[in-house]
């Protein structure tokens, strides 16, 4: 019988054997792990902290028993697999309990290694309150340490998925936050303007956010009370969390010649094989790549896990399929927000060299009279294909609704046009009559064919500053434009606009706005239909350009 | 300047006027109307008179001034165009206020008067307390109505959507409410196994549900005391709400020489042209035609509306668009479920001649430890191409965002196979790593190629009750066996089959189980790999299986 022997066993992993038994008895599975729980939801790490999961066997419902009955699997937690003979396909493995070391050999390897936090090289991380966020029995450790010695401050390294999860529940603890991050903003998979509609959420609950900040080291001693800034500044703290990033484990990888890849998680092709042959890699430790651009993408995540860890049980059990890439697609909830993202964003479409439009479009999920609430979708596609790249949305309810149709949307090459066109799920509990996703694609379809181009905020503050003449109108109300506008606008409301629209210069390039988007376009339509030679709509009116002028 | 009439105000003659109007400044745009109200939403009716939307301003945000003012549109509401000469391109109005007739002029013609609620040909209809639930006018009249007579009882004659919702508004009033369907089972755009969970859902919440039953008529002359029934009985009653069903008003249309399609509405091509040149249909009033199959099809719904009337507001402007037909979607909240439908049925898919794979899916919409709760999915799909077909939902939470994604895909016409492929938004408040469509698919792919073929219990109750032979194997604990099993299964623990596999035999065709498909799904590739020639997998398992007992 051949044997398949795969190290590691938590989403990958297991993934890679059960598929692997579904499709055959007639292989000897037996997986390696040197760590002590199996097939847990490290995703659910933050929730347990913060008390929302009230015991840690809700995270690891499976053991090895389990996985013995219902897929005669033999796992061996705490075996670490110390070196591989790939010539004698051999490994040698060390029961971590016991001590002692034995020889296993395979006729096919997978690598599901995973990956591990990232401790920056500072001072300090050795201390008792400083914790990363990874494994269950960390996640335990946070737990006890918030519980016993009820910490009042915290401060977290890292403005990524977790560090923004575990800032709230650290928060709905009662513990004040201080939020950490190295970049100029948090979130990097969104854009800068994105992001900052979280981070000032986040200050709204009483989260401190210090962006462009470096951590020059933790002070205190064996607890740290202060974690040091390179700027100088000192934040207090009872507790640090440690959330900077992960990295791949490809230690074993190396050893017996496997490639790695740019990211600096293995290289794999398409069917998750490596360059060494009968050698697989699946999870966290492995590339994906882009659905887009087809380049390789490094996005450590449960569900690509369980995606490439299957696929590789299908392969290794001759089923003739492929991974066919990832959209990069995120999201998560910090207070009452939901954050999502997919695709490129506009930096990303940028780099990589699109022509693009983008939009940022403001509408509630459902009705206002059934208690609809505005989210924010900023989308970006393709002007020369009409296609769609990506999708950010920000908003306090059916944001993974509209996420999800984007990405299934995106993954079947769909042009900005198609979503006007879907027979989305209308009643009012749900849904607007045009859901936001079928406005996105009709702004982002009349922007391509010049019927309506848009301009974003930071578009028009850099080409006002860089001389560009504007007559910019503001649409609204008077007392609307008094509150505030964009600089430079003139008020002309938009019942005015048609009698008015004399007063103006048609061949000067000209920018309306309202207050979302919605009656900005209205008034733009007016113009061009007047003969205006270039009318832009600001994308996202001015409550976009005031958030962006607040911000950058 | 070329004249545009539009007859009808709601949701589709509005949307032709606005999007005729943003694409050009060169037409004169009339719109008659001869009730009272502009551009509402009829879906929120039931939410009024249920109390849940205070005010009836809500549902009608707009009035003739703001049309005038944003799209310089003339609407007159209550004035009815009675007649039509189409030779002159002229109509003769009413003004409903002055009772005076003038006559108008257009070169184009859109015809959106909507539809009517049937009204059944039974005495007392006409009582002070039967209402039907169609406009701003009677929603105001039925809520004033509860206001001020305090029902004890209700009765709602239609088991459709509009029903279902006012049976919960009325519920939550504290009015006893029965339900009376002609059909065998209520909303008949779902297949009858899925139906009957609704209906187990509405007897939970204490309304009564009597389906089979046609009224003959409604006794206690000014107002109704009782609602006699076919079948003898009569049903007590304060109150009785109408929902059979709407018919197109087409009566001008038929006048001018219209034609109408087979499903009674006007026959339009996808350009929401008419037989008539010049003459146009949109919203409730005309066809639309099925993504899938390309038959006309009328589903009335304001989406469509709205969008049926953009399209049409671009072609008359010069635009080239087209309407790409729709997959009938709809989706409804009643109580604490939420139950949604796209695409083709069971029925439907059997009766267009389609060789189908049917699929019942029983998931959590996000993990357990964050409060997910179950949803069942039955999906539909060809086995020839592994194309979708259809999906019906049906769950306390997470249906709006499942179906839209299989709406999503099912236009870009998905195979099965391509869901498990989507990079679908995962984070544990929001969903599972591998999402419930993403089950959906893998499990309809691999019964596709017959690795792991499905049975429903209908299939299976047909079959042995035809003399066909089988042998049942529940998988299950002993205590689930002893609570409830398939009828004639033996039990053999997911645990023990390995072992005890040769005590069956490998050539009879063979139905395994577990309690809602998964661990049947392993025991069935157990059994396939231990060399049995046809294992079939219950579809949705004990929990879908005892279901169907229990409702047919």
């Amino acid at each position: 019988m051949k044997k398949l022997m795969i190290i590691g066993s938590v989403a990958a992993g297991t993934s890679v054997g059960a598929k692997a038994r579904r499709n055959s008895e007639d292989i000897q599975i037996t997986i390696y792990d040197r760590d002590t729980d199996i097939s847990y939801s490290g995703c659910g790490i933050p929730y347990y902290v913060g008390g929302e999961v009230a015991d840690l066997d809700d995270l690891t419902p499976r053991n090895a028993a389990w996985f013995k009955k219902r897929y005669n699997i033999d796992i061996h937690t705490q075996h670490e697999v110390e070196s591989i003979n790939h010539q004698e396909k051999t490994a040698v493995i060390r029961n971590l309990i016991t001590n002692e070391t034995f020889m296993d050999s395979y006729d096919t390897l997978v690598l599901a290694t995973g990956a591990t936090s990232f401790v920056p090289p500072i001072s300090g991380v050795e201390a008792e309150n400083v914790f990363s966020v990874r494994n269950i029995r960390n996640a335990g450790e946070i737990r006890n340490y918030v519980d016993t010695h009820l910490p009042k401050t915290a401060t977290i390294v890292g403005g990524g998925f977790i560090g923004l999860e575990m800032a709230e529940q650290l928060t709905q603890r009662g513990i004040e936050v201080t939020l950490v991050e190295r970049l100029p903003q948090i979130m990097p998979p969104l854009d800068q303007d994105m992001a900052a509609r979280v981070a000032e959420h986040l200050e709204e609950k009483n989260v401190s956010v210090m962006t462009g900040e470096t951590v020059k080291s933790l002070q205190g001693g064996k607890r740290i009370t202060s974690v040091l800034l390179e700027s100088g500044q000192a934040v207090e703290t009872d507790l640090v969390i440690l959330s900077v990033g992960i990295r791949p484990n490809t230690e074993l990888a190396k050893e017996i010649g496997v490639e790695i890849g740019s990211t600096g998680a293995i290289k794999v092709n398409r069917k998750m094989q490596t360059n060494v042959p009968n050698v697989y890699a699946v999870g966290d430790v492995a590339e994906s790549f882009s659905l887009i651009t087809g380049k390789p993408i490094y996005r450590p995540l449960g569900s690509t896990a369980n995606k490439t860890g299957r696929i590789a049980g299908q392969v290794i059990t001759g089923e003739d399929t492929e991974h066919r890439g990832i959209l990069g697609t995120g999201i998560f909830k910090v207070f009452d927000l939901a954050v999502a993202q997919t695709g490129l964003t506009e930096k990303d479409a940028v780099e990589e060299g699109y022509t693009i439009e983008v939009l940022h479009n403001i509408k509630p999920d459902r009705p206002e009279y059934l208690g609809g609430k505005e989210m924010v979708i900023k989308a970006v596609a393709d002007r020369r294909t009409g296609k769609l790249l990506g999708a950010q949305i920000v908003g306090p309810q059916g944001v993974d609704k509209r996420i999800d149709v984007f990405v299934t949307a995106i993954s079947f090459g769909a042009k900005a046009e198609d979503l006007f066109h879907l027979d989305l799920a209308y009643a009012p509990p749900f849904a607007t009559t045009k859901d936001p996703v079928m406005y996105t694609g009709m702004a982002l379809h009349n922007a391509f064919n010049e019927k309506a181009p848009l301009i974003t905020p930071q578009q028009l503050i850099r080409e006002t500053e860089s001389g560009e003449a504007f007559q910019i109108i503001d649409t609204r109300s008077k007392a609307q434009f008094e509150k505030a506008h964009v600089k430079g606008a003139i008020h002309i409301p938009l019942g005015d606009l048609r009698n008015r629209a004399s007063e103006l210069n048609r061949d000067l390039k000209t920018v309306v706005y309202c207050n979302k988007g919605v009656t900005g376009n209205a008034a733009q339509n007016i113009l061009i239909n007047h003969g205006f030679k270039q009318v832009y709509n600001l994308s996202g009116g001015n409550k976009n350009y005031q958030h962006v002028v607040k911000n950058f």
